[in-house]
């Protein structure tokens, strides 16, 4: 039986080295979690996720207890089996989805009704019935049912969604059913007023998590209101206990996060990029459609180790990109996740060796360059 | 230097097993060529084709040579390296693509002149050109430049057509670049008649090719017609060249011609099933769209090695093509083309231990089953 826990190995500055314990294995933190939404990494196979050092998977309530329902993924073993996936599942609770793609939503005290947006069909989320649904998942992390605060909000509205988030964490405290190895996450709500952030994280504090998000972030603030927001945040949460700033976000943002003490991040950027011909490297994103690339022999990244960089040149990839092949999406979203889990691999090392500071300053500079120059 | 060379390892009636030597390396036979149209058999990894065991992949001459256009590709170091497949591969002449894809075509006795499907632009075909870019390609096999003769076709429109072939094969000969390991085929025409069949092969054997096709079948002639044609063509071909049957097919049209001594063959089939959810199992096609595989925790194919049937279930395979996710054509893709590979495969050993007429039997058997019924 393993025991869900968290480890701090290092410190440096506010930024952490971990490690999380889960009953499917173990998350080294700092830690970027692809985003499998309905049971797939998009167009990856799952074993070419775990290629790239990605230790964990998130998948999405919302699209999951739609179709193919959280009931019959139960029956087929739970998601790990489903989706072959061995390792830890995060999923989140659907609220966040059930906002920004169901249709016909009513909100009340106790929960929200909608429409599926594949069919129309009629569905409840509840903090209960999420929890159900979580569990059903087999997530090894479920995710508190909470509102997420849109942005822009004034303070009166965003102290209202945020209670409300509050009463719901309490509940969905209670709904979760504890097992060995799995835990619940409770949400910071507050949007960017260090107030209500401030009585969010209190609020959660006295319900008791085993790991606490900041959510309502990434909505449009912008990255400076979202480092202020993190700066007043963290330092109110507990130190022995994982930190995860919910659908974040480029690269400039992680960096910029792990050193306001977040351990955990996921993100649709690297996986949907990959399929709208955008590559992250280390000096910025490159847009393989560009014809700059048709005749470069070289490859996407030099260092890079994945099957795009390591067994084909630009102007393959353009090619394949003009062409619209599928080896297009599956060979950048590769190389995305991986240049994500590359990040996140030199993060760990930097903290474990004191040199944060230098590496962030670093990445910093070389995206600041730039592409290389055409050949 | 290796010469390109065909070597006769066993024989079981007609049925043939071989060895194709060329300069990327050997082919057993028979063979089936998974199709790389443009330079990617279609949401593979050039590696997960390779582990499919085939040894072969084929390129389509009209596509590469309007993108990304041949001189790219051997500026960039041929196709072998473009697409990262260090094996051999063969390219068709671009004629059957010119009548089937291009707008405007315009035949004359020297060649044929056609507007790109892509962007209107203006390119023309003629053997000695089809000849250059099948060298740019740097092709390991190079298909003559014929004319595929439509379905249905009189006896005076089949005659014309193979003799326009016939002229062509002769310019495609004269002007082929002889290159050790590299081998020019020729294409036996003339519809569903014996004497112009006949004719052609004694056209095509008096100008002396590596291996002969046998072109202008599976065009909607049916089985039987194709069988008969294969029953006078192949008889009339050298027992020492490989023999390519163009175009085919499903796994019985492959097993029958197979038993009437062809050696390679090509077809979008399993590629393009792949993209439509349907699957080849030895007990036939499945639809995996079907909603009797929502809950089947089965694999599709008890035994095969492929990641679709290894790691998932018909039930994850059913929720990947309803939600329309890249994984679904990717998995079935590879599955199909496993299911190609594991068929010649059969056929190879069961050719060289003398048993090939029962290895038929029992796959039609298996075929005329169906699929297994619901759990």
């Amino acid at each position: 039986m393993t025991e869900f826990s968290f480890e701090l190995l290092a410190t440096d500055g506010a930024a952490r080295r971990g490690r999380v314990h889960t009953a499917h294995g173990a998350i080294d933190t700092p830690a970027f979690m692809p985003v499998g939404t309905a049971g797939t990494v998009k167009a990856m196979m799952p074993a070419s996720v775990a290629a790239t050092g990605a230790q964990i998977v998130l998948g999405n309530t919302y699209h999951l207890m739609l179709r193919p329902g959280a009931e019959r993924v139960a029956r087929l073993g739970g998601l790990h089996k489903f989706m072959n996936w061995p390792g830890p599942i995060l999923t989140d609770s659907g609220g966040f989805q059930v906002m920004s793609l169901a249709k016909l939503r009513k909100m009340d005290a106790d929960g929200v009704t909608f429409q599926s947006h594949h069919d129309g069909s009629k569905h409840r989320l509840t903090p209960e019935s999420s929890m159900e649904i979580q569990r059903l998942l087999d997530a090894d992390i479920t995710m508190a049912f909470d509102e997420c605060t849109p942005f822009p909000a004034t303070h009166g509205q965003a102290e209202e969604s945020m209670r409300l988030s509050m009463r719901w964490a309490r509940r969905s405290k209670e709904a979760f059913v504890a097992r060995d190895g799995y835990g619940l996450f409770g949400i910071v709500q507050g949007g960017v007023y260090p107030d209500l952030r401030a009585e969010s994280a209190k609020a959660l504090l006295e319900i008791g998590f085993e790991g606490y998000a900041v959510g309502g972030l990434a909505v449009g603030e912008g990255q400076d209101a979202m480092f202020s927001t993190l700066d007043v945040t963290t330092p109110l949460l507990p130190g022995d206990k994982p930190r995860y700033l919910m659908g974040v976000g480029r690269p400039s943002d992680i960096i910029g996060a792990v050193g306001r003490g977040i351990d955990m991040f996921d993100c649709v950027m690297p996986t949907r990029s990959g399929r709208t011909a955008q590559a992250f490297t280390r000096r910025g994103t490159v847009n393989l459609r560009n014809a700059r690339h048709q005749d470069d022999p070289r490859p996407l990244e030099e260092d890079c180790p994945c099957p795009a960089c390591r067994d084909h040149s630009r102007a393959y990839l353009h090619h394949l990109i003009r062409s619209e092949e599928i080896l297009g999406p599956m060979l950048l979203t590769w190389h995305n996740i991986q240049a994500y889990q590359t990040l996140m691999a030199g993060l760990r090392s930097a903290i474990a060796e004191g040199r944060f500071t230098r590496f962030a300053a670093e990445a910093a500079a070389l995206e600041e360059m730039g592409d290389i120059p055409p050949p």
